[in-house]
């Protein structure tokens, strides 16, 4: 059988009674390490369950389904994931060609920042589509999410903004090279996407009361969910580009329309009630 | 410290490592049962921890906080909840009365429905605002939700449609009296709520194909995810309305604009690959 086996929010502890189960029985167990990232390194990873882990990398997962599907039909084969299986499309592929080869598949599911941003106190009923913020390059600056966030701000409902994670990316040189060489990982923090978001508004030669939102709309950044070092900071949009919510993962909230018990929830991740009464009340 | 633990999809073993260490020390353990509900039964639950718990009904969760959070400051008193703690509004409201009290919080985050509705092969980012469909009664029959299912389709989004559940509540002959009588549990299912979906559009005078959705509208409708018996179906509004997914709970997704990746995948919850490609072409 096939286990695709979600990890939570990042922490070795976060895995689910039943896939641990799963974890120490399993043939072979991959460790996926390219849709997102854990907060713990596989050898604490390894050191918990008390066995070895294979490195599943973006070129394996994307084009080693073979290798990684090898014998699960006789065998119990797990792959790791950091959050939900199905919070990325790669793992719904590797479902259908499991399938295809008549491979047995269970799915062991877990928390992801989608519901657990819920912590932050906006209502999770009252957000609407979710978008992704891409790194941008010299040549490369989409903008398309900026009309998911007006869409969603127009019916008052809040926007989860998933910030991008770059891991073995490969250089653009080596891209033609045999042997590809890799950039350093990134991982866009809420200051990065802040500034991104105050840059698209400030291409936008519009009346500024059009825009979906601007310097002075009210963001909530989140930065390791989770894990004993979570941070949550409720301020501007305009504030959020100068704030240091340290290591990664980072993720952005622009909120919509607020409900009284959610700004009273969000006075605590603010520099002072007043402040964030008065941001929720101008917003 | 008070702790609030998410279980998960409901199976004991879907629990945290991180979780059932806090419940095995936990001086108090409540179990909430008026928001969602486990699929296995508190006995289970109280054998696989090895330890009691206290039964935190609808009146103890929304009167009796004074109750739940005692000598939390000096002691560690833990509640556990189906799903992820965020995902009803009582817990929120919980963890705010806490820190009024000056009582630390920590939040064990868990799958729900939110995120663990991406089994179906349906992407969790193509997904709008979520929708909850209440029973009707004879005199209250709000359909509110028929505009947020308009919004997001006219978006091309699919909306999942969190279907009613309604426990230990009050007979309306009781609600004035001393001695409170309850209703059994009722659990709306797929069936049920596409009923109901019909049902408005059909009292809707417009011309049809403005209307958010129609009977050939693609559906899917899951139960009792995550478990062994978890059962996914993708037909049609109108088909949906006479299908049986057997016990609860059950959720209904009305699918938006379709790519060919979750076209491919739904085709394995439905009567045949020819049947659902149809479906979705007209949907």
């Amino acid at each position: 059988m096939f286990f695709i086996i979600g990890l939570g929010l990042g922490e070795a502890e976060d895995i689910t009674v039943k896939g641990l189960e799963i974890v120490k029985k399993a043939e072979r167990v991959y460790l996926e390490v390219y849709t997102s990232i854990l907060t713990v390194g596989k050898e604490a990873l390894e050191q918990f369950y008390g066995r070895n882990l294979i490195i599943a990398d973006r070129d394996l997962v994307e084009q080693g389904a073979h290798e990684i599907l090898q014998d699960a039909n006789s065998k119990d084969i797990a792959l790791l994931v950091v959050g939900d299986p199905f919070g990325a499309t790669t793992h719904t592929d590797l479902v259908l060609r499991a399938r295809e080869a008549g491979i047995t598949c269970k799915i062991i599911h877990n928390a992801s920042i989608l519901n657990a941003v819920g912590c932050c106190g906006l209502q999770l009923y009252s957000f609407g589509e979710t978008v992704s913020i891409p790194y941008w390059s010299e040549s490369w600056q989409p903008d398309s999410f900026y009309d998911k966030i007006a869409g969603n701000r127009r019916r008052g409902l809040h926007t989860l903004c998933l910030l991008d994670i770059r891991v073995k990316e490969p250089t653009l040189e080596s891209l033609t090279k045999k042997r590809k060489e890799y950039q350093p990982p990134r991982f866009m923090s809420v200051s990065e996407a802040a500034g991104q978001l105050l840059e698209i508004i400030s291409r936008r030669h519009r009346d500024h009361k059009e825009f979906a939102y601007t310097g002075t709309t009210l963001c909530v950044g989140v930065a390791r969910v989770g894990s004993d070092t979570q941070q949550i900071l409720a301020c501007t949009l305009q504030e959020m580009k100068d704030a240091d919510l340290g290591p990664p993962l980072h993720s952005l909230i622009i909120a919509g329309h607020l409900h009284p018990l959610e700004v009273e929830y969000l006075t605590q991740f603010s520099e002072s009630k007043e402040k964030l009464l008065q941001i929720a009340k101008t917003s």
